[in-house]
């Protein structure tokens, strides 16, 4: 016989834990999952400044500060990829890969976020960790005083770009459109005369045989063609939820979730919070206010389940 | 000739504040005005344990902490009693109190909280700030080794309590319902032998001639009336709104203030934040929420005034 949580949460990303954090606190029986360590894109995030009375902090060392948060309220916590959620009523089954285990919850907490684009060239799979990267700060130091290009002009493309600076000799940025970040962030890039920037190009296709060695692009205003020699790639071209597995709910909209003022879905006892439901900004901050939301929902939800 | 504001926010709590940061990050001039010391509900927070990644925090130093992010980002402070906010189109006028001071802005942010409801009986005007407090923190010292009366039952009420238990001889809950806390945070609270709780009770009256000497009050259930003498009282019943000073705007639903998912009242250039628009959750970290998206809303819409 399984046990039945009360709450499971799917997604440990600030939105999965507040929602751990305020479940926790209403007396239920939270078990949050997580393919990955807990912390979701904040883990890839060098410096966090905008987590309201934390001026400046590390996105990992945020992620284990609410890691810790959640473990000192009892929440549970496994290394589990969801491949669906079966609504049986009262109960929902949460299905994961790894030995086809299934989970039984009273309530269900969506807070899986959004992953990285690509920009589906047939070179690029190629390159994949072996060139190009997701992750500033997980690969950056193995391009210390060499060349890169970075490709994207929003604000993950320019946070990330202010520090590889840093480290490497020369970044080049490759951009759809304009820099679109934070103008505080973008001046201060392009004061760098380490920086050049390329905008409304198109990327076309990445060059090298045994190693990467360069991008190719076309500008989408005079259609004059560039090649770049670098020695890596950033890509930060936006982003796509992590959704797949509730396709069949019929809750999605363009791959988002679509949740009322109250994180709950169409489906009674399925609530959703974060980054993967629709929204205009998406932050730590909002992410950890809907994280709340639902989570205060959700108990309340499992408490007239009881009475 | 005044100068004009890119951002003016009403209020400095947890909203208030974040809007702050979110401004400044986008490069806006900002100005945040209180009456009181920045901090808004939670300087009278003796500890605040669900602001995710802080496991515990007295609530003036988390209010300090986020005061801190601001100043280091620029954002302006004045202590000033707002009393209207004029809509002139491209530029909103803010009358204050003081001096009949007016600051002109291109957008406003509203994030002016809630304050204690009070019980509206005779008697209770006359023991206010002087046997009767709205501050356990405050006021609880006065109160060591004796016997207090606390009116209300909800997290306030609750969390109060638990902070003067420590301090009093005695304490006694007078509340309308039952307990409607949290439910480890009641449970905490029935367990201390220190505690008596009367449920389902109408306060009719104070008693005492020079100084405060009890509560008289009536059950709802049975009729049964019951004096407790005391030697103080603290009075958690309810919050309502601070939105007088825009009463005229046409922006209320019983005194809250009607935003859209953007934070957007119905006047272009006006947003509000936190827990004085319409929500369900009232809590630090979706006020917070709430103050970014009204931010990055309200720069937006400077920037498009501009562009």
């Amino acid at each position: 016989m399984n046990e039945i949580y009360d709450v499971v949460i799917i997604g440990s990303g600030p939105a999965g834990m507040t929602a751990a954090v305020y479940a926790a606190r209403a007396d239920m029986k939270v078990l949050m999952l997580d393919k990955l360590a807990p912390g979701g894109q904040i883990i890839n995030t060098n410096e966090i400044n905008n987590y309201t009375g934390i001026q400046s902090i590390n996105g990992a060392e945020l992620a284990m500060q609410m890691f810790e948060h959640t473990q000192a309220l009892g929440v549970g916590f496994d290394y589990r990829t969801v491949t669906r959620i079966e609504d049986c009523g009262k109960i929902k089954k949460i299905h994961c890969l790894e030995d086809d285990m299934v989970y039984e919850a009273k309530a269900v907490i969506i807070a899986t976020g959004t992953r990285h684009r690509t920009l589906g060239l047939p070179t690029e799979d190629k390159w994949k960790g072996n060139g190009i990267s997701w992750c500033a700060i997980c690969d950056g130091e193995q391009y210390r005083g060499k060349d890169v290009v970075v490709i994207g002009g929003g604000n993950s493309a320019v946070e990330e770009s202010l520090y590889l600076v840093g480290i490497v000799n020369s970044l080049t940025i490759v951009t759809m459109f304009d820099l679109t970040a934070d103008p505080m962030v973008c001046d201060k890039l392009r004061a760098n005369p380490k920086v050049k920037i390329y905008a409304y190009q198109d990327v076309l296709d990445f060059t090298g045989e045994d190693k990467l060695t360069g991008v190719h692009f076309k500008s989408t205003k005079t259609g004059e063609e560039n090649t770049v020699q670098c020695d890596g790639v950033f890509e930060y071209i936006g982003l796509e939820p992590t959704t797949e597995f509730v396709e069949d709910l019929g809750i999605l909209d363009r791959g988002y979730v679509v949740v009322n003022n109250r994180m709950e879905t169409s489906v009674p006892g399925i609530y959703a919070a974060g980054d993967c439901i629709v929204k205009n900004l998406r932050q730590v901050i909002t992410a950890c206010g809907d994280g709340a939301i639902a989570a205060e929902e959700a108990s309340h939800y499992v408490q007239k389940l009881e009475g």
